[in-house]
This record gives structure tokens, sequence and C-alpha cells, in this order.
């Protein structure tokens, strides 16, 4: 099987070459075929995914890991609607930045290029199939995809079309290719071809993540928590941080950029804390307070672990603070850099927040759940990357480019 | 030790907050002071310098590596211009990118802000403390430097230099700290604080740089071998050819960008090679060549591994190939991808290599050494990365920052 791994790489490798030297219109339109694949193939789709229900189903596989796994007729249609998204996306490869002549005439730029061939595992959503290998041919990527056992037939299939449509617009056959075998031994093959992959994705919980960086030879873009927050400032709208909060914490509850941890100033808490209790408990949601936000209004007491904790579930903890620089203080102490954002009207509370805050996507008067490719326009993402370095946040087609320097010179010597 | 380390590592944390918060023109003065506190103090870090020597050669040091280690007149000098030119550049941290209105209204964009905390592990050559300094305090990077053991006192007289001249411009003092002790576990325990320090640049042989990156917790900024190529094109201008070849390999032979392998085309070989060899043997370079480059002029056989081997040394490995799809095969096979170059007056060839070569530098009818801060108009740089993710080739300001996402909405919410 090694062997195997090897092999699939090594093509990659050589795909991905290939690929990278075809023009943005092709790379385009093998993401047009690719979404029109997807859209003649629906039924047959759903009849692997539901294979794979079945199985998971009868496997007891839990109720949160089903949801996931499952193809609804609205996510294949948003699926669809991204594979669109990225191929109307400006080309990031050939891009000229730092151009300039020296004193001596040699011609500097950067220009940007693609990584090589990319290595995505995880785990259940099926989307990340069609996401990825978007994200990959519009930067001229090759990509490996390697899914979580449970979804094998419907990433294979999904993979398979891919491959198939983008050749049909002229994309080598190899440039979308998946590990087919459940055998756990094949990530750790791949994890070692730091000869022929240039980067590795891993999409999925904590610990995944963590043994996939340990182990590999092969640089890791990591996906960590997002303990995200929103600070509710002493002249918050009431309305506007009611709703804002609300959708913060429950329009998906599982999700990195889903709210963990609600700041509300002391100036605010009276006037804003009984009603975003109300708004949040009618959405189900249990509150998990210090002193002084139980003093206004009851709610379970929060430990201090509470601060530091990811729930991905209907669960909010809530502090009262004095300030903003308390804000960030909170959010510098107990935050993992994903996404905090502020609800304020005045400029100088949101400048100094978005200074202060040092996070992947700081926002002001938004949702959290905003933060990510869609939202910011970048069509699909492989992942929100909570790196600093290289990929910092949403990690679309640019990300996966980097930036040679050409110089031109006339006989250029070094003085 | 291991506490001493931590609360250095603990101050820099809180320094580089201060200091990334400060203006681009008070960064810029800091840097201002940092060079006249160079030449102020001449004398007295040319006598740290020359007890480091005197130890060093009393402690049988090699000759190389005694020489990297000379602060001589004009080297003192060139570092003393390079902190002038960084001041000079523009301003690396609040450059808006990707700024745009969505459908939605909502106001998105990204903001270059500091990475931190930069660790820099070194050997030898005491300008790494100036250069280091001044790239880091620019990009509102806070630094710890960890100079080689034979360059103790010459770079803690540096460093405490800047780090007092830096101050005296208003930057934190412990921006710029140097660890004292010449004790290994130092390094080893500095690489465990990835809660405080951002990112490892290590700078030296291939070994340390190994062991660095299996043993930190913290990302590293890697720089490996210059296994750098030039390709001589059928129709290369014999003169540029010689004179760009000359410079490449002994402008200095034991620096990364000096050039490794000759790749001549079958077509220029009896042409140009000749007068090749003679100009190079006329440095005292050794030449090892293939069988058809032995039978233009008589040399050394190369064999398999010259051609994946860093000499670092007067030798050059000399190769006849068949046009330059062959020239980008033996790059590709045997490269580093850190620096090559062809020299040629035909665009459709220029143009097929650039595009062909996947390395840091792809450099046309120039010299590899022009490859570098320097020559690209970076001012100084903390080395030359071989990595594709984040930072590819030169390091200088702008590759010590990141992007944060940065979005404002009227409570804008996730649908």
């Amino acid at each position: 099987m090694t062997a195997e791994i090897y092999d699939m790489a090594r093509r990659a490798r050589d795909a991905g070459r290939a690929l990278g030297a075809l023009s943005g219109a092709v790379r385009a339109a093998a993401l047009r075929e690719m979404a029109a694949a997807l859209r003649a193939h629906t039924a047959e789709i759903q009849r692997a995914n539901a294979a794979d229900l079945a199985d998971a189903e009868a496997g007891g596989l839990s109720g949160p890991l089903v949801q996931r796994l499952r193809l609804s007729e609205r996510t294949l249609c948003s699926m669809h609607d991204r594979l669109i998204a990225v191929a109307a996306l400006p080309d990031p490869l050939g891009v000229i930045s730092n151009g300039h002549v020296r004193p001596s005439g040699l011609r500097v730029m950067r220009v940007s290029v693609p990584l090589g061939v990319i290595g995505i595992i995880y785990e259940s959503r099926p989307n990340v199939t069609t996401d990825a290998a978007a994200v990959c041919v519009k930067s001229g990527n090759a990509v490996i995809l390697r899914g979580g056992s449970e979804a094998l037939r419907t990433n294979t299939l999904l993979a398979e079309l891919m491959a198939a449509a983008a050749a049909a617009a002229g994309v080598p056959a190899d440039a979308v290719q998946t590990v087919r075998t459940p055998d756990r031994a094949a990530v750790g093959a791949l994890l070692q071809l730091d000869r022929f992959i240039d980067v590795i994705i891993p999409r999925g919980g904590q610990s995944l993540i963590a043994r996939i960086a340990a182990e590999s030879r092969i640089p890791v873009i990591k996906h960590y928590d997002g303990i995200c927050h929103q600070y509710i400032a002493a002249d918050a709208d009431l309305e506007m941080a009611v709703a804002v909060v609300v959708n913060s914490k429950c329009e998906k509850v599982e999700v990195c950029n889903a709210l963990e941890t609600l700041l509300v100033d002391a100036g605010a808490a009276e006037r804003v804390l009984p009603a975003l209790a109300a708004a949040l408990r009618a959405q189900g949601v249990e509150l998990r307070g210090d002193a002084r936000a139980r003093a206004v209004v009851p709610m379970d007491a929060a430990t201090e672990d509470d601060w530091s904790t990811e729930y991905l579930a209907p669960i909010l903890a809530v502090r009262v603070v004095d300030g903003v620089e308390a804000a960030i203080t909170h959010i510098t102490t107990y935050g993992s850099g994903h996404t905090d954002g502020i609800i304020t009207g005045s400029m100088a509370l949101a400048d100094r927040f978005v200074a202060g805050v040092d996070a992947a996507s700081v926002l002001v008067n938004a949702s959290t759940r905003l933060s990510g490719g869609g939202d910011y326009g970048l069509g699909a993402v492989v992942g929100i990357s909570t790196d600093k370095l290289h990929a910092r946040g949403p990690v679309g087609p640019d990300e996966l480019t980097c930036r040679k320097w050409v110089a031109y010179g006339a006989g250029h010597l070094r003085k």
C-alpha cells in the first residue's frame, strides 16, 4: 500500500506541474465542468450518500456526525454554487507584485505560482471534496483527498466526478485523486512524502490535527479551535446586539466560527443582558456567567475552564468586563485568535478593538459566523487557518499559491 | 535557566505588542538611532570582536569560520548602511489588501500586522545581529537573538547597542533581546515556548536547521541548501556567459546563492566551454564534468553525487544538456529550489525557463549572487528561505508580517 500511495503522490506531482502551466481560462472552464457534473449526477451521488448514511447509522455513529455526512438537496446546491463562484474569481496565478527596476537596471518582480500538491485529510463532511478540488484546481495545484471512512462511497464518487469533469476541460486526470483505502496507515505513508507533496491541510477535530502536525514531514496548515468572542460595548444598540449575538451563537453551533464567550461591558450589562439572555434561552442556549453577569440575570456559574472551552454546542459563557481594554485583555488571555467581534457605534472603540485584538478575523457589528470564505468573497475555502504563517483565516485559492522572485538582467553581476 | 528563557520570551511577547502599536515613523526613527549607535561605538565593537577572534583562533577554529566572525571596517560600514536602507523602506504594517464591499454591504479587508515575536538562531556572522534587529523592529516584531558561542562578546554588545538605541526612540527595551548563555539547553528551552514566540528562523548549516526544525514546537522558516544552476543556452553571448558564470561562482564561494552546477547547451558547448573553463580556472575553480563536457574541455569526471552537492567551495559541476527542457529537467531533479538562472538572448527561451523552473528565484542574464535582499531592494534580510509556505526567497520586513481580516458591518448576520 505504501507503494500505491507513493505512486499516487508522484503522479500528483506531475499532474500539478502540468495543471500549473494551464491558462486561467482553462482552469476556470474545468471548474464549470465540475459544477455541471455535480448537477448531472445528483441522483447517483445521493444513492452513494444514502449507502454511507445507512452504514453509519447501523454502525451507531452519533447524530451530529450523521448530520455532517448527509448531503441534502440544499447542501448539494451550495456545493454547486461554490464551484461556479470559484470559477468566476480572478486567476490567483501570474499575479505580479513588488515589481520594480533597481538602480542597476535589474528588473525584479514576484510572480504568484502554485504550491504544487496539496494533501487534504478530513472527516465527515463530503462537501470538502468538491470545495477542496475547486480551490486547488483554481490555484493550479494537484490535490490528494483523504476523507473519513464513513463517507468513503460519497467522497470517492465525488472525487471521480470532479477528476473526470476537470479532465474533460484539459486538466490532467491525476490532478484530483482520492485515497480509497480506509486503512489509517495510508495517511501515515502520505505524511512522509515531502518529496512530492507541498502542504497538508487537516480538517477535523483538534486531536486529528495535532496528530497529523506531529507526524508530518510536510508543512501543515492547521485549523485549531475557534474560541470566538463578541464584546458588547457600553453604547451598543440593543436590537443589533441581540440579533448579532443570537446569530453568532445559534446559526450553527458546531462550527469553528460560532460564538463561545460573550463579553458585556459593565456599562451595558443591566440594559442588554436581560434581553440577550431571553433571546438566547429562547433558542435553547444554556448560559454560564461570572458573578457580575449572574447579578443581572440568574444563570449557572462559569468556571475558569469555561473561558477557554470551545463548546461547539448550545452553551455560552458570559462575562461582564470594564471597558474595551479589559475585553481585549480577556480575549488575549483566553481566545484562540480565530474570530472576535465588537458591537459598538463608536469609531474610537471599534478602532481600538480592531488594533488590539490579535486574531485571524476581527469583526465590527457583524456576526462571527461571517468570518469565512463565502462571506469574504473567496467563493470556497478548504478551511479557516489559525496559523499566523502563510495562511491566516479562510484558506482560498490565493493561500494555495506562493510567490517566486524573477529578475531580468543584461549580464548583471554582484559588485 | 529555563525560567530565565521563559521570562525573556514573555517580556518579548509584551514588548512585541507595544512595538507593533507604534507608528511607522517611530520604528523608522529607531532604525536610524540603531545605525548611529553602530557608528558611534565602532571602536568598542571592534575590541569585542577582536577578543572573540583571539579566542576563536586560540581554540583552533577553522579559517573560513574565523573569516565569518571578523567584523572588518567594510562589514561594519555595510551593516550601518543596511540599517539606514531598512529605515527608508515603506512601512510593512497597516497595508490594506483585498479590500472590498460585499453585496451585503459588509466592508471586508486584510490588514498587515506583525507576527509577534521572532526567534533567530544563528552561527558565526555577527552582522545577523544588526540585520535581524533591523528587519524585526521595522516590521513591529520583537526579536530574541541566539548567536554562536564563538561570537558571544560581539553579538551581546551589538544587541545591547541596538536595544538601547531603539529604546531611545521609544521602542520597548525588551524588543531586542539576546540569549547570553552559551549553554545549548537554552535553545531547547526556547523552542518549546510556542506560547510566546511565533516563528523561529535558524541561520547556519543544514544539520543545525534540521535539528531545530525537528525539535521546535514553534513554526520554523527554513534556509536549506542552495544548489544553484546557470543554464547557458545555445545562443548565449560568450562574454556575458563568462562574466555571469564567474561572478555567480567566484564572488563568494561559501554562500547559499553561489553557483554549484553549470548546464551548457549542446549547441553552445564547443563555442563557450573553453573560454568558461579558462576563466573559472584562472580563479582557482576546480571543474567536474560529464562525458560530453569532458569531450570539449579536459576536466575531472563528475559523479552522480556531484549534481546534488552544495560545495560552498571553489568546485563547479558541469554538464552538457540538449535544450531548455533538458536543463529544466536537470534542475527539477537535482536542484534545491533556491536560485537558478539562464543566459540567453531569446525571449522564448527565457520565458520557458522562468515558467518551468520551480525555485525561489529565477534569474535571466544575471548572476545567482544577485538573489538576495539587498539586490531585490529589501534593504536587509534575516536569510533566504527555501520553504514554499509563507516566505519564499529573501526574508525581509514584509515576510515577518501576516494579514488579519477585518470586517465592518451594521448588524450583519449570516443568512
